[in-house]
């Protein structure tokens, strides 16, 4: 089993949209916050390693989402997360929305490690991910 | 070429994060109302639907997005969706978000025909879109 | 000192504008959210309490903060919340954020206790707010 | 009459809390928007401010609103801004929200010349607002 991390979420009155239930972008949201904690959670906060590597943090390449059950204002969700697979400048992480013991959303966003681009300013391009970052996550793993 | 919408956003200070640029569950956020919009466009705003079907909506089963080039604050960017593909009881629908002539996210939702769930109250359960559901999406399309 | 309720928020990234801050708007959604605790804590949750007394809520009448200083992702905030002022049919909610023992944002939302308009379907109107709630509060208040 | 921006929201899904009526955070995030566009209507870009006058943006002091009926999904709104008062370094800005010809929301926001903090980093301090601005929209004021 590798290191993961959980988020607890309350649902808000605000998450919800008119048929009562999650408004399904709060997921996304929520995923975004859950993969930071990860990151923090296994000893690499994200601010931390953009200034040691001098890079400028995990930018998205592609975001999914497959919704199972509709979770309701009051639930209590616990969102568990973990980098499922590293590659060689992207990795995935895994989210699992879990309501009251149920899964109710399974998530993945792919990031990758993002480097200034070195002829488009404000770009940005994939690096490398460092071999002491994956070990970080491993030496982690072990230890969970 | 099946029929199609466009919604135009112009990217607010807001939708933006402190790398300056849109936080990513905007984008869900646009689509989700690309979609209505879509559906008012095709002649079947989803309210009406609703009455006319007793059905309760199109919630989604799976949402989808690739990031292809980030956005910016004052961006105007156009939200083209349609409809990819209709199956028995979900269908997928199609959003490319353009900014500037670029191809910048393109998404994806699988999206089913909810009706109330015989047996789970405030649940929902997929039944079959109705035939000129589809004929009117291709009626229009023919038109278009 | 009043019967008062505390929730802890950590600034994620998506709750940051391209200043780095957090996007002003989201100060309130989570006064929403407090005000939904308060009720909570005070033991009078706000869907129990609408069932009881076949009332509708607590809308807005009006929201406003003041910003005294800004906060950053990963601030750790707690949102301490009252009831300032209970009048016939209106309350006044008053949510304090402190930010590492600074007061950063101070908040009020008045709110009417909101039955269903008798003639104006899908609007409601203020209703006299029961006494026993009040009281509720006052006793919560002693013993706090 | 002052010169005034307006701009036009249609009211989305996802806006709306399950109580069927926007969430009232949403308003805020109009009303930040709406500022934005004010100043761009009125000649002088945020932006573009910022670069001229090495200021950097006007942030938030006050944010209010009023809430006098509500707005549903499909609402088309109209947000009518204005800058009411223009003080030595602040500035109040007005939203009246427009729903079929009914004012439905009162916003005011106050505004600050937003400067360097000279001994603080990562803090602003306000500063004088540039006759010239105020002329500017004196100007527009007048062709108004």
């Amino acid at each position: 089993m590798s290191f993961q991390s959980t988020m607890t979420v309350t649902v808000g009155w605000g998450d919800c949209d008119p048929a009562g239930i999650v408004f399904y972008p709060n997921y996304f949201r929520w995923f975004d916050d859950a993969s930071w904690r990860l990151f923090e959670a296994g000893g690499l906060p994200m601010d931390g390693m953009a200034k040691h590597y001098d890079m400028l943090g995990l930018p998205l390449v592609d975001a999914r989402a497959s919704f199972r059950a509709p979770c309701w204002r009051g639930d209590r969700l616990e969102i568990v997360s973990h980098v499922a697979t590293w590659h060689r400048k992207t990795l995935d992480i895994e989210h699992r929305v879990m309501n009251g013991g149920e899964l109710a959303v399974e998530g993945r966003e792919v990031r990758f490690w993002g480097l200034p681009h070195p002829d488009r300013p404000g770009r940005l391009k994939a690096g490398e991910i460092p071999v002491e970052v994956k070990a970080q996550f491993g030496a982690v793993e072990r230890k969970a």
